[in-house]
């Protein structure tokens, strides 16, 4: 089971201007065969199937944990998406009207279900706009094997995402950039260690792929700063403790780039506090949530106001 | 963010018997159009892109957190997949050499993935063994289509499973179908009753659809009689509480098909207390977690130990 | 069975410009998942396998009814890309030579498939240039869950043409979405009036879906003016009168938006008198129908006069 | 524009038995790439494509009126489907209680989607269950080539046929089989000799693909018997005309396999008579058109009766 | 089995400017329907399954024959990509750093997997990036008809390769194009000539398709001046040599368009001289093959100096 | 370029039954994800793009090498395929007329598109029939990222094949299941060896994964005895030399499984001898390579010994 948060992982700057180009980039990090959406599935699939769970309980805490991970990180590459869409817009947008044809001079290479089907929104698709599908869920059962396969799609994602970054410079995505290259950094470095006990073999050493460092990208930077790359969150209230030795002992240098070389990694017993979600605007256009949505909004109101009495 | 609770939303029965027909026609019900990964992934995304957000909480709170039970969902399918795949086996299982080939004599039709890929663990894909894609996700952005959606999904979901309850005696499955009868209903009451706020047309008295009420299946039963079809949970530590007054008031009768007529409709602040995770028992044929897995059990052993004294 | 009539359901105006952006955005109005094809394949594959077929007739009759003219829509959404990726061109156009290629300078986001694939015409695919999917159809056999599923479709295409309105001032596609704005609407009411008889539950309150009347639009407007709004066509030599029961009574007055309030609704009891075919202009770079075709079209001259003198 | 008959091509016997391997078998020629479905597609979007049409009329009506036979054949592969799926059932079908579960001793290789789905209904899907999609269509917009493709389409939607037939002998599916094997072989024919007037290649010596008569299929005797190898219907009230000169003169030898030697091709001035649609009894395990359908046969029947006083 | 010739079937030019317009549109060529992974594949896969090859080891021998070269095209296609995507670098670029973002400003409307997915390379998708799939290939063991789907397949495939040289004049694609002319025009001779020694159907009468010859490009102009669509290669150490009846006597006049007419079609009994690869440069932005790959072109290095010495 | 020889890197063992069931099993290690279409091409697709080639040119060699002999990979696996598929028939089978239906007691789980498609012969399709895809090709152009892509990709094919291994006893499919393992386990460790030059990560003592050596298979036995495991072939007239000092030096303890430990790894300069092609008999029911051939037999004949007076 899952409790919500109504919280980001962290908090996103506003994108400066719509800017659905970015947006349509940055889906490829979200629906794409290496997106958060692959992360988040293919270590919650391995965690339903894990057999003899009970006796590899360190391996299975761990992936189910980093699982919970991965459902902020879809929330926070969609709410790149959503905040590159959305512009720095504010208050509800009802200027031009039906005829005018608000869309009617956007770049025709943007993904036009952003427009047409979603309202403006974030879709769980890739950069071609080619829905994410379940083939790219490997979960097969022996532990090595998607221990390796993890290690492989992180460092894959990873690539993909420095490329975006140089494809865009739109503080919402770089942002999110930033702090994912920190914290994918963190899930390839436990299943190297993952490996490692069981395996002997020093996995940690092959990182960072591509070879460079987080520390190249200032977003990453003030992550590292902050520690971030050093922790583990426990994503439960009672669950996956075990996990912890495999996160644990001194960060390798390549790794930490002199951010608090020596540091020991540390499994924190807490979600990160995060941020606010993003504020999207109500849009005329996108009938989103309504043409002239006053009504509905009086409605939800008197809801609200009686919620709040409960 | 998501915080996981390493619980099923309730407890499956073991499956008497290795059944990987039953397997099979259940995977439709988590990798469908109408699966729970369709369930889980439409309120999620049109939680993440609802606009004016604010304005209409009720609703936002409403949809999202229906989706963080969703994820149970997903949860109990596969275990219900992983049950019939697994059968009554407890102990590791190295009946039969490879030379053997255990699996010469299944039935032609079962789903070679099952056994090919997965490890005989369940797979984000339909009885087709076809991938559930992100094209299933509606998200328009316009509140009442998006509802009107819901509702609709959520009735064709309970007729796949009313079709494959019919397909199957696997107790495994059907204590599956018969608490998901309950809470997919309590999910299309929910939406209905968001619908009718918004446009006063009773959608409730569509319900159920097909008209045939869940008591007609005895593993409905128990839960109508424990009252579930009366509860929404709320499922987060501190959110979303908002959406209270639309699960709120009298249980219409017909929904309510005798079990506390007249009751009101709770919102609970809390997540059902749940049940074990099924026992999957290692599988040498399947690697699963691999062929003889000693030597990766007692790595594991030092590990969990290591982490019960942190 | 199926006659074909050599017409649209209404004429169109020829594009003033050539234009494959406009082309690109309204395919997805004919192969995507709320396209003309999926209405069309939706209601015919349901009156292909409606049970008990002849205790149900009325419903039958109009959902085999409707498929009949949704062939109409396939064929009317076609022309209006068709007439986009020809522009005004009247006569074969043999403009520039294959070296100096007469398309090297197209934007790059327009489809690549009107190019290289179609000879500049429409595809059954959507605004990705994904095809049209069998999985698409809905029709589950259950009367009441198959009229919501084409009252949530007709819908959702709604919103989508709506939003494809914006993104477009071309009237070659503008006429062609005002004459489906008005007669998607005649969709959407007598699904929702045959729900209404069934379940007693008002659905044509809900309507119109987004909360916009078809007026906004100068396009729309004139078909409304024409009371198109408040007739159904029957498009058989002598079948489906049953469904007229379903289509009658006065049409509600938020559906006429002031167009003939108060007025009956109205079962035609034979096609639209329609418009004449777009003329497509031969294509020398396309080679279609030819580089030069003058030889075949000889050939076909003379078979055309043989056929005039049967 | 279309309007619509309510019978099939030719009349169909009922299955004998309940028969999902043949059902499942036959969706290959619906919903595959040489279903039925391509060859309306194909044709249809060929001809709403076609340039310079007006100049190659005899051609274009060629084309746009073998379309409008299609739609009759997509009608008539699924009424095969459809009798398979149904049985020699005759009335509403309420055996076996839900508890009981009908289909759970189903043969594991059935096409699921057919229980899980559709209520017991074919589906534009082939015979893997894999949908039907808009990428099957070929339309280049070069008449030569659009007609070698459809020559090659129908050659191997013949073959596909061809292979169907051994794997049933189901008499809903062979008598269609019989019926398709000619008037795919008419179609087949009236493409070749499209072709010899354009090219002068004999492509009708290359017929029939396979070396095999239609002949051998008893079924297809009795169609040959009665000339329907020799007839291409006009498929339209007033339109069409000019393709005759195309299908005419004397029909080869080697396709008249010694019925009706040396006889005429017509162009018959009508649709086929036909055959009255294949009943469906309503079936209670599939909730189709209810689980216990009075009430709704009630309302129907009212209006029903009131559109008999029309 | 395959030995592998580490050169290309001919020279490109460098690519004058990075175009990855050009390349999307040629993706079309190498991974859409009719590019050169369907022909390489549809031969490969009807040689490996062709029944009773003993004796009819000609067209064996032709079709499994053609199969090799094509090996050869998708390395020539995917060679003209890629150098379209390198540009007219020579050394290794690392202009620019992470942060200036050199890919901000590309076209919105690029094939994204260009860059983030590969590298700047080719892959197997087609102009939508959709990729390449193994329902193109068409094998259906029967001789005649897989001749005759062939004979299509070469024709569909000139036909968009012709459309594709409007859409550039990049020197790299054109070149490409001019020699695919001309080798793809063997291919069809040689399918229309198999076909016609078992049909007597004069197939070879119906070139070229489209009525374009090749001449009208001048880069193909140089390979007929050259001869080459006289030639089929015999592309095996000792294999195949029994194609040669089919591939013999002199060329159609149509076919050669005044170059060589009536000369003599030939077996040659060695693959073409071919030329050299092209050179692609590294780049940091893409980490092809590394950031700063000096150390891993060090080690290799070694490597290759060493290899030198054995 | 390529050169084809016509021979199979290993003979292999007619099937002694008809046997559609392991021929469906087996699809999937032809076009599934872990197919050999899928090693194939992503290590083609990786030569064809890789950067700086020639300063990396042991890797280039190496990778470009072993694509080379995937290709005698995917025909091992079709020819296995094939013979399931033929079982031990080597006349032309007449037997069973059309009527009859010689296959209308398949077990309905078979694979259809082995009858109504391909004739009874492999398709690069996967055990679901879903085709192989393009999406399966990884190629990032990062060296070491790709090489820890391709060690991956080894050793799920590996797992995967182990498994179906479990699923037959058919010794077509055993014998090439029993070769591929030593091939596999060679390529497996030389992309090991490859990553451990670059990065110093002992990759090798990971193998094998699974944790069970080939030699538990008797199949594999024999081909261990012969010391397959220690050879990497050349397969190239001229090239790739420089991949050899990567393949060099003693083969890893547990690598050798006891045959030949401490022996040295060898780079063969020469295919493999390898087998005959399997003979696979017409057969009328498929229409393979005709329904009755004897007519193109002869043509055949007559064209082959022609060929042989050449």
């Amino acid at each position: 089971m899952m409790l919500r948060i109504d919280r980001l992982p962290v908090e996103l700057p506003a994108s400066p201007k719509e800017d659905p180009v970015a947006a349509k980039n940055v889906q490829e990090l979200l629906g794409g065969r290496f997106g958060e959406m692959s992360t988040l599935m293919n270590y919650t699939y391995q965690s339903f199937g894990m057999r003899s769970r009970e006796k590899i309980r360190p391996y299975y805490a761990l992936i189910a944990n980093i699982a919970a991970e991965e459902f902020g990180h879809i929330e926070i590459v969609s709410a790149s998406i959503n905040s590159c869409l959305n512009g720095p817009r504010t208050d509800f947008d009802d200027s031009g009207t039906m005829e005018e044809g608000v869309w009617k001079d956007l770049p025709s290479g943007v993904f036009g279900g952003h427009y047409i089907a979603s309202g403006q929104s974030a879709l769980p698709v890739d950069s071609r706009g080619m829905p994410w599908t379940g083939d790219y869920v490997f979960s097969s059962g022996n532990l090595i094997l998607d221990l390796l396969h993890n290690f492989f799609l992180e460092n894959g994602a990873r690539t993909q995402k420095l490329r975006v970054y140089q494809m865009t410079d739109n503080p919402a995505a770089r942002t999110m950039l930033g702090y994912l290259f920190v914290r994918g950094g963190v899930h390839a470095l436990a299943y190297a260690r993952a490996l490692e006990t069981l395996t002997g073999v020093k996995m940690s050493q092959m990182l960072p792929i591509p070879k460079i460092g987080n520390a190249t990208c200032p977003e990453a930077r003030k992550f590292m700063e902050a520690g971030l790359h050093l922790k583990l969150y426990r994503l439960s209230p009672n669950d996956y403790h075990e996990a912890g030795p495999i996160w644990s002992g001194e960060a390798p240098k390549e790794y930490t780039e002199g951010y608090s070389d020596g540091a020991q990694l540390e499994f924190v017993d807490a979600p990160p506090s995060g941020g606010d979600l993003a504020h999207l605007a109500g849009i005329a256009s996108s009938f989103a949530p309504e043409y002239a949505p006053e009504e509905i909004m009086e409605i939800a109101n008197k809801l609200y106001k009686k919620a709040k009495d409960l």
